[in-house]
């Protein structure tokens, strides 16, 4: 993920092809002032928050405004093979919005309405370009809740595309199990339906899920029906320093093993807590920390809280801090949400690469403390923090984009990482997707038959490569 | 899915492929003893337990012991382009297993092997041929249980295959939620693996989903990783009767609205009630029934149960009846499951046609009581239950095979029934899978467009169309 060996991954994908003015001048006959090919525009769609930045930008932006809008411009696009791209907040993390072949950035930003809520059956229907803040917003008066919270205000369209997850999803689940039904424009522009309202179905092949973490590799997402929950009666949080991470880890493995329903169990390590202090002044015991939260009625959530408490202490837990309102929540959680942009601050200049791995739970300590050895070995700097009840933690390493011998060292402790996960049962990334990146860690930890079986599909649905080419595999 | 209406059901697909005597002799060659082609042996292999009874039975049946195995029947069938039909326990109830087209039964009931139990990371691994009730069996020394129960003890590998559920998935979900990853022979006898044992993963095409509710429409699975639960501290079951299924349906939307985590809750109507009575002697008030059950901690079941109760008095339930030892409690399951079994007696040589619409919870009030009133209205005698706790339910119309009027009448019912359901945004089916009846009603539910995309994606992956053919859609 860093620019030395960027160019080695990009290099089979580089080559543009060609996109012909006859398609750019169809594209304004059509689009007018909503399609754009001022360089300010073009650039500002040929990145994303990757370490990727020299890939050319694409050659226009479509500002599309409904599903009519987007089946054209892909309509447009498949007439004269050109890729298309479809385009949200721009906050990935593996360079899925890159123009790696060149092509027409869609971007699904003014499809922003929220087009039903239905209280009663706990769903609502957005528009891709809905963030996952502004839908919380506009179902509060409801009571319910939309849990999927990655770190960035991403898009609904552009989670379901990665499959994304976050802070909630050891109780809720990911993208995977909160999308219900989608309208997708195909590689051909046909606007098709998949799912239902009904909460199950077994009604022939699962394009929903299909759809959900291919990229926009196989289509555009326009409409996405998710899943909303009731608002928790009581919501506790808490936070809990331990002696090692090892020991912190146990407690969480524990914790999940047991059936605790908890909403959320986040992992900050000592250097993380030592970033935020610096960043916020919170003071915090500069030790492996877990923070928690409970969702439910009053009871449940005591004694849910009573278990962990009792679990945490066993494991040399010790500072179990409580918060119940709302107030005291935030400061909690202000620990976690400031961990990226305090690590950044702790050393100027630099960038962080963030790794994804995701393991069995039973291999989460192995997994987490040699890693930690070798990348203390390294001497670069880094954080540590993570979806602890799923597996799933982020390795931040905070490197001198311009020092190469620094971005190797973190592409190798992300390689090692990685192999160590996979040898362990676990998966490559957890949340992030694999765009550019990690290509070779998909054949190696899928195998070549599946990777090949994936490529067949998107061969058969998007025969001539239109639809975000270049992103999960090479064809 | 009776007898006068199958012919024309079938009929686009009656036409039988050849069975080259050169194959049955590769199998005999490959496979000794375990190829079968005695009549009877084929006959037990050519049925379900749907009402289609009028197709020839499979040219030779394969007895598979291994991965290999399945690859190696799989190879040679894709040489001579003949279709394969897994086959577990044979209840589908939608003619899944019928060799339509012609080809070889693979009987995967010896791979039957749990194969690694994981209980630190709630899963388990085994073949296609364990039973749910095998399953349970084997893991029980853990502490841990699998919860999906669809009403016959199927296979792990028919229930994954047809996105199966049942009583426990308003709390646990169904197979889509519950598989994690697979061992697939694909349409060319390779082996591929999807998924991981990580909890989650976004990495690329989600295809253990794919292959979850394809029907052996894409392959054959070999190893399914399953996730299990801790079998829960404390238990409680209820049974609440009420003056009408509309009040019992109310009670269960509120209850669901509210987000209380109920396991279980199950909808016997007034006639299944008198059934399970006359069957069993139960002596249960013959009113419509809610039967329900409450999993958590001690605190956690009393208040579930406390909050449930409220709500049900508020819909005017009574002689609410609890049941917290294991033998109470299989009493009041008793009814639940012996309600086919009952309904069958109740009308001597009567055969019963399941539905399976699933409606979003808002609307399972209208669409069932419109319904109802159709069917009482046509004389036809039934009885209905459901798993109402996801908008699910099945009405079991009880029919004489041997009378056309009757035949036709209980299949203008379910379709009226179907139609009303996908009007309401449904599904028409929650959990029996679209087999050879419901290719028609998956056009009308999902759209041509979502059709051909299945489409699409079974060329690609069986291009010489041999995996279980002519089951989903037509070619």
């Amino acid at each position: 993920m860093n620019a030395p060996t960027q160019a080695a991954h990009l290099a089979p994908e580089v080559a543009q092809r060609a996109v012909p003015e006859a398609l750019i001048e169809a594209l304004k006959a059509r689009f007018g002032v909503n399609c754009s090919t001022a360089l300010v525009v073009r650039e500002q769609h040929g990145r994303d928050e990757s370490a990727f930045t020299t890939v050319p930008p694409p050659a226009a932006v479509v500002f599309a405004e409904s599903t009519q809008d987007v089946s054209d411009a892909v309509r447009l696009c498949a007439q004269f093979q050109v890729p298309v791209i479809p385009f949200g907040v721009g906050s990935s993390l593996e360079g899925h919005l890159l123009a790696v072949q060149g092509g027409v950035s869609i971007d699904l930003m003014r499809m922003n309405k929220v087009l039903s809520i239905n209280p009663e059956d706990l769903l609502v229907v957005v528009q891709p370009g809905v963030t996952r803040k502004q839908l919380n917003e506009e179902i509060k008066s409801t009571g319910l809740f939309f849990p999927i919270d990655p770190g960035a205000d991403a898009t609904i369209g552009g989670m379901s595309a990665t499959r994304a997850s976050g802070t909630n999803a050891v109780r809720y689940g990911t993208m995977r199990e909160n999308v219900l039904a989608l309208e997708v424009v195909t590689a051909s522009g046909e606007v098709i339906r998949t799912g239902t309202r009904a909460k199950k179905s077994s009604a022939g092949y699962d394009l929903t899920r299909l759809m959900v973490g291919s990229e926009g590799t196989l289509g555009v997402m326009t409409e996405i029906t998710v899943k909303l929950y009731p608002l928790p009666e009581a919501i506790s949080a808490a936070i809990c320093s331990f002696p090692s991470i090892e020991a912190a880890v146990r407690a969480v493995i524990k914790t999940i093993q047991l059936g605790v329903p908890i909403a959320r169990v986040e992992l900050i390590d000592h250097n993380a807590v030592r970033m935020v202090n610096a960043y916020a002044k919170l003071g915090l015991r500069e030790e492996p920390l877990l923070l928690m939260e409970f969702h439910g009625s009053p009871a449940g959530v005591k004694e849910q809280a009573e278990t962990v408490q009792d679990i945490a202490s066993e494991f040399g837990g010790n500072a179990f801090e409580w918060a119940t309102t709302p107030e005291e929540r935030t400061r909690l959680w202000t620990a976690r949400h400031n961990a990226y942009f305090a690590a950044l601050q702790s050393r100027p200049g630099c960038r962080a690469i963030s790794t994804d791995t995701c393991v069995p739970i039973s291999r989460l300590a192995d997994c987490l403390l040699d890693s930690i050895a070798e990348t203390d070995a390294s001497g670069i700097p880094y954080f540590l923090v993570g979806h602890v009840g799923d597996g799933n933690f982020h390795f931040g390493y905070l490197i001198d984009p311009n020092n190469p011998q620094e971005c190797a060292t973190a592409e190798a402790l992300n390689q090692q990482l990685v192999h160590r996960a996979l040898r362990l049962g676990g998966t490559c990334t957890g949340e992030h997707g694999i765009g550019l990146h990690k290509m070779d860690f998909l054949r190696t930890e899928t195998g070549e038959g599946a990777v090949d079986m994936m490529r067949t599909i998107k061969r058969a649905l998007d025969p001539h490569n239109i639809m975000n080419p270049g992103k999960i595999f090479s064809m």
